[in-house]
């Protein structure tokens, strides 16, 4: 068994070390976090040590592998560090909301050679990963056209977008990697538009809050994205392929199955599950489970930094489209 | 083209005439109802004579064929005078709510030699049909159990009710016929189960509005059928038939297929269609094409005088299991 | 009951006539086609008159109104005879290929004062005008996005596609009109991204077979249409609008409803209506009993010329799009 | 948190195991089986004690509940001796396959005061107590049919069917206390058919393999289910409940959502999950989370003693039924 520090007791890193503790793969040695009450509550609960300083946790001889969910700003140093000292390290995307400082920091990921996953927790969501086994065996021909929905329930808090990088690069980095992944190519340009249909005050911080993009590859396949950070009908994460034989879409998760029908209805269904870490906990666990058996085993991971980077790459586009209203090249 | 006179103008007589003046296949010559403005209305609208006397337009020498639509206790002599001189028949069930008199008529009809289909329309719904076919075809194997869900939106008037034959003979009648059907085999044994839970008036008259019932076959194949008078959500239509190779369901029918996200509810449909000729449209249609086709070809009907019989034995059966709380054996 | 002369006895003329001789409010007077047996052979299966000249058919005092399916060139000669002596019209799309062509005609259209509509067919599906209702209803408050998927199950001969003015004119025409009709609001900006996946020789004669579009209204409002020229599933012909209290979608159209489960799959159902004159059968009943009505009454047509122009407008804008490979404004 | 002793370390006791570790308001102490390497592994790997003696875990003083997952014949004396000494016992059903055996045993446990509930796992499956829920608020109206289909996804070894007491007390169980739930009326009358439609050897053992079912309340509220040993396409479990104000019911469970078009067949899902203990791996959670919350707070158990013998009750008299082909009586 892999023994792991999970560095970051909030939300997120709550989820991984829960994870981590649930997981036959691994054993979950110890949690650290600045925030000596957020450490100490998530070790006792999941029966495990407890640490305020990362850098320590990293340090220690026992640990075999280290789960980074701390804030955006402490991503790289923590996990050069972790690297340096030979740890496999899954991080939290992104990297850094400055694409040459992730630049930067990739170039060192790579020359370390240790292993790194970036977590694209959505790969791992089972039907989307059904959906890339289906494409990769054939299923659909040559894929055409990918569309994808992802409208949050609600929008965050001013302060967290005014931290966040923007539309683009904190909620679309998702889509764009899902794009990348299921058309099995790079694209090569890239169109947006973005407005603020939700809250206006989005707009005052030179955000968006509702978008569209279109993507082109090389060999003329395409990839519409549409998003918006509200939908009063909860959480709606869709994709679709559609190929020369065929189309692949997945469906909607809900907390019950029941349908209802009444006098003025019929099928009727429950509003779809509301926040992320509900919507993707089993992707969440998967995501860890590929990340230990890619360890384990000493394959590749089946993320990578420069997944990242081209993911952000593809923000920074759009972002560049909506400024000239016009197709934007990426290299 | 066949040459065809409709017997009966009110609103299943409307429905066949319409069907025959649409049917590339026949000429629709007369439509005959004793009421006047009924018939008379009707051919205006059609386009074709019309008669007062059902009798004369079954003599008629240039008629083909005959469609009877009328009350149900004219079905046997204007079916008997329309086979006596040489008219094909397609008639509307019942042939007679009194089983004597129903297999007294049986055996003049079979006598004749002349084509007669019974109007059982249910079985040329396009699912239904599709479902038949796939059964047929070996898609599921051997057939172990049909479940058969048929609910009425309303239900309908106390003097409608006394006239009715009751519900096993009035509306099961068409579960029964799809029972045998589908199973494939004729049912030997029945169990049924009846109360009044939509109007205790029905009651009174000595009917049920909410039924049970379970039927088996000699090689043990198994159905169920359940039916109420009063369905909030609409006209409720279902037929599953499970076998040892998989399963095949029909879908529900409703005026369009929008679905409704909304902040209490996703995927929200419209109510089904309500009323059996809406919900039915397309299988009156190709149960008239049936029809002229065996009439054309000279084929054995799709429906015979026989299937009648036996739908309705089922029914007689269903009642006295009803008194006798026990299972009744079926010849 | 109107009076109706149908031009043209070819594919879409023969569904028009059935259509105005099946409707309650018509009757079917002469359908006109320079091919005698066409017309000759409609005419006899609906007993109506033929004419193998369209502009006597026009001349009949007997007639109100005049449905108008020949070849795309003569619909503004025909149109405008026909609103010179004072008939109503009901035109198929588009008036003409040309844009300064049509917009010329649509002048002396509007000056006519005479009743005119323009067959967009899909805004009549049962579907899309519950959608539009809904909408207008405000079920699902504001619009946000609307997403048009619309793709045909095969493409057409190259001879068509060489005088069909390629596939924004021929086929992206009715999704634009569909765009402007839920969004509500003129676009005012288009961008496009069109490739050839299906058939290279598409492109040697200059035209698209998959294509993506983004429109963005003066309010912000965004709406994507995907195309394509083939679909191994059938005619795929969705619809969403995104709102801020909720969501429509239509769903899938097929020949019967049945569900099949077996031990590789569940659930599955038959491929989708495979043309769009199955596809849409009901929407040009529908479509020609909106024109009757609106003739009857006296009131606007529900779609005028002024809406082929605006739509035509748009793939134009799309085609720029392409070659500047930029938003292009529309006024 | 209460301290948790688990009896029984096969497979239905890991699951539990494993439920009592993750639960937050549960402390597993100590995993008792008499197959060591059982009990050791799983001690193991929960990170707890074992023993491979279950009274002495039942003894233990620092234990306040014990979960029962042993054979069924150990079900009643494990029971008692827990109770006796003042834990909470949270046991596996049946109590025991003997009728009387369990009565007994039901007067004992009800003497003893302490908190005892029966595993009806299903009861805790989400979308049925979205179901039941539904129904006291009074979202159909009053119940008129409980309509339940329950079907295995292969039949167990012939040892198992053996001693299992028949598919009435050993499957069915199941589907009668969900029936008595969900109608909130027990039923005074059941009729029943049974055959072996699947495997002749089960008919050799006195058992049946494919059945259906008719209960009925003193009130008149119907229920109809439909089992069988096999289906190819999945753990089948559908749940539908018919009132005077609507419907209910649930949906399938799938290992993902994915749904494929491809050119001969539009929607296809993946087959339904195979394995009871997938399909209700939350029902085990929830339930076990139910029985702690019971136990906390000292309420009455969501299913007690008595549910079990009512279940029991409809099975002996569902065999009666087929042995006198007559409906049966039940007190």
């Amino acid at each position: 068994m892999l023994k792991v520090a999970v560095l970051g007791a909030g939300r997120i890193g709550q989820i991984h070390a829960a994870n981590v503790a649930a997981n036959a793969r691994a054993e979950l040695i110890v949690v650290a976090d600045p925030v000596e009450a957020a450490a100490s509550s998530t070790a006792l609960k999941l029966n495990c040590e407890y640490s305020t300083d990362p850098y320590e946790a990293i340090g220690r001889s026992d640990i075999d592998a280290v789960v980074i969910g701390t804030p955006t700003d402490t991503h790289v140093p923590l996990t050069l560090a972790a690297l340096a000292v030979g740890k496999a390290v899954l991080c939290e995307k992104p990297l850094d909301l400055d694409q040459s400082k992730a630049n930067a920091a990739i170039v060192e990921i790579e020359k370390s050679g240790k292993p790194f996953m970036l977590a694209f927790n959505r790969r791992f969501d089972p039907s989307a990963s059904e959906i890339k086994r289906a494409i990769e065996a054939g299923e659909v021909g040559d894929v055409r056209q990918v569309v994808i929905t992802s409208r949050d329930p609600s929008p965050p808090p001013a302060d967290y977008i005014q931290r966040s990088g923007g539309i683009f690069r904190d909620m679309l980095i998702h889509d764009f990697d899902m794009a990348r992944w299921l058309l099995g190519e790079d694209p090569v340009e890239v169109f947006a538009v973005g407005n603020c249909l939700v809250d206006a005050n989005i707009s005052s911080l030179g955000d968006f809050d509702t978008t569209m993009v279109i993507l082109r590859t090389a060999s003329g396949k395409q990839c519409h994205i549409n998003t918006c950070r509200h939908a009063s009908y909860g959480h709606d994460q869709r994709i679709e392929v559609f190929g020369s034989a065929g189309m692949l879409q997945n469906g909607h998760i809900r907390p019950h199955t029941v349908h209802r029908f009444t006098d003025g209805t019929t099928d009727a269904q429950a509003p779809l599950l509301h926040f992320f870490l509900e919507r993707y906990k089993q992707a969440y666990e998967l995501e860890l489970d590929a990340f230990l058996r890619s360890v384990e085993s000493g394959t590749d991971m089946p993320v990578n930094a420069n997944d990242g980077r081209k993911a952000l790459a593809l923000a920074e586009a759009a972002l560049r489209s909506i400024e000239t209203r016009a197709g934007v090249a990426v290299d």
